[in-house]
């Protein structure tokens, strides 16, 4: 028997026991209702991903299911707000019930660990494209956007760059080896805490998911600033390391993708904060390089400057 | 050359000079940032449309990009809110800039008419595939719900029924020729102030997309309650007469879909405030039945009771 949409939105999505205060009504009607605190601002994102284009062809579900609302919680991380309710537009083939069990376990669980609330979406026939829409909420004005660098800050990035692109192509390889990078593209980890946390000093920050010099590149254009970043100083983990020197490319973390870090710009005097910050979080910070009023990012290996080949990922 | 992601969403989407007070920053960042009126809860909605299932394959690119903001705009009127804010999902096979520019002329002018601004998205590669998030306002705890409806109240519609349905035959039978049912199905009205001004009287309230028997099906079941229905008191167009006429289908407009009516059931002591409210609109209502205390949709045609062979849009 064919499920009807209203079936398979009970069913799976349903599940949720997650309440989040700024939710008065979620699931069920022709609209949810948000209620947000007084004096906060909204903020609201939404991402695509589409099979073969964003995602391999029979990708794991559940690692699926955490993706789209990894990505999505990564631009509230780059806010700096405090993400509160999702909405999932899912479209797919047929109504696959032990897909849509584990879509839906990857999905919910993330949710739950960030008290993020799936409040609604759509369901429809079609190939499989997954729309999610993120709301999150912060305090009046006090958003991080791309537009705030100025000459002098310093560039710092979370984590570690190029794991994600590592992954990508390991799994484009199919050996069927977990490694650290594989399991960093298929789960990349929000930098939710750490946004909320930077959003009191950052003067820019954006999220690196189509690489680090093209998002980057995007913080330097709506600021209408420059910028130096040394090769060297890129945090890269022994994977990674291990990869640009078997194939001699060491621009690879700057230009790879879906990595989901926080690239941001700190004033120089705002260093013995962002200090402090660094010891209440669990994510490394590296400093990266420089803001500089001639527009244009410059990339020095070994004091040298060097050519990005490939400006990150584009869509068409 | 390739246009990127970025150069789409700047050439074709930017161009909207419509301003909405609760958006304080658009399309360009990481995310929007709303600051919503103190006292107004949001009230938020996703629709989906693909090409092949919910709209036909080559639909004219205006009325595409018109229709699936009139959609998500009737999701708004059903619950009685002001839209604000939208966001766009377009995944599409390739950046075909005539496309683009006519789709995103049928999307931006119903936006504007209404004060909506489009006010972030994502641009994808893939099968035609676009899904709309839209944001709107109303004063906390006004929203129009569809649990509300109680034994006694009155049922009515908007506009009339059957329309949407007649002109998709139309729209796939190809013959070129534009009728009054074929302009409602590709640019349905959407009943924003019919809503709005309906949200002090109304007790329950949905828009009718999956045709009206199963939109009015949900009302019943979320009211726990039963609703009885004249076929004869149906609001029809006079081509939606002749065509239920000729086919012998007379409950054609309760099962036919994309009507994009109001559905809604006022208490019998708010009646002669619904008057004044007829007055003050443009668009017809009509009275076609009544809530019952036993559970389940009664449709009687001459005083005897028929059944409804199918219950509406599904779309598994």
């Amino acid at each position: 028997m064919a499920l009807s949409e209203f079936d398979l939105i009970e069913r799976f999505f349903s599940r949720q026991h997650q309440k989040n205060r700024s939710v008065s009504l979620g699931i069920g009607d022709d609209a949810a209702v948000l209620s947000p605190e007084p004096g906060k601002e909204l903020v609201v994102s939404t991402d695509t991903l589409v099979e073969g284009v964003h995602f391999l062809q029979n990708s794991d579900p559940a690692s699926l299911g955490y993706k789209v609302l990894a990505v999505n919680l990564s631009d509230m991380a780059a806010m700096g707000a405090e993400p509160c309710s999702v909405f999932l537009a899912l479209t797919m083939p047929v109504a696959d019930q032990p897909w849509l069990q584990q879509f839906s376990d990857g999905f919910l669980s993330l949710a739950e660990r960030f008290s993020v609330v799936l409040a609604g979406g759509d369901t429809t026939q079609g190939p499989l494209v997954i729309t999610v829409t993120i709301i999150g909420q912060i305090s009046a004005g006090k958003a991080m956007l791309r537009s705030g660098a100025k000459a002098g800050d310093r560039v710092f990035v979370t984590g570690t760059v190029g794991d994600g692109g590592l992954g990508l192509i390991e799994a484009k390889s199919e050996t069927g080896e977990s490694t650290e990078s594989l399991e960093k593209y298929l789960r990349p980890e929000p930098r939710v805490q750490a946004g909320q946390k930077l959003a009191r000093i950052a003067s820019a920050c954006i999220d690196v998911s189509d690489g680090l010099a093209a998002d980057l590149g995007h913080i330097l254009e709506r600021s209408e600033v420059g910028a130096k970043l040394e090769l060297e100083s890129l945090p890269l983990s022994t994977s990674v390391k291990r990869y640009v020197d078997l194939h001699g490319c060491q621009e690879f973390p700057l230009i790879s993708g879906d990595d989901y870090e926080l690239c941001f710009t700190v004033p120089e005097d705002c260093l013995d904060q962002l200090q402090a910050i660094k010891a209440e979080l669990g994510c490394d910070i590296t400093e990266i390089g420089k803001i500089v009023a001639t527009p244009g990012l410059v990339v020095t290996r070994a004091g040298k400057e060097i050519i990005l080949n490939k400006p990150g990922f584009e869509h068409f």
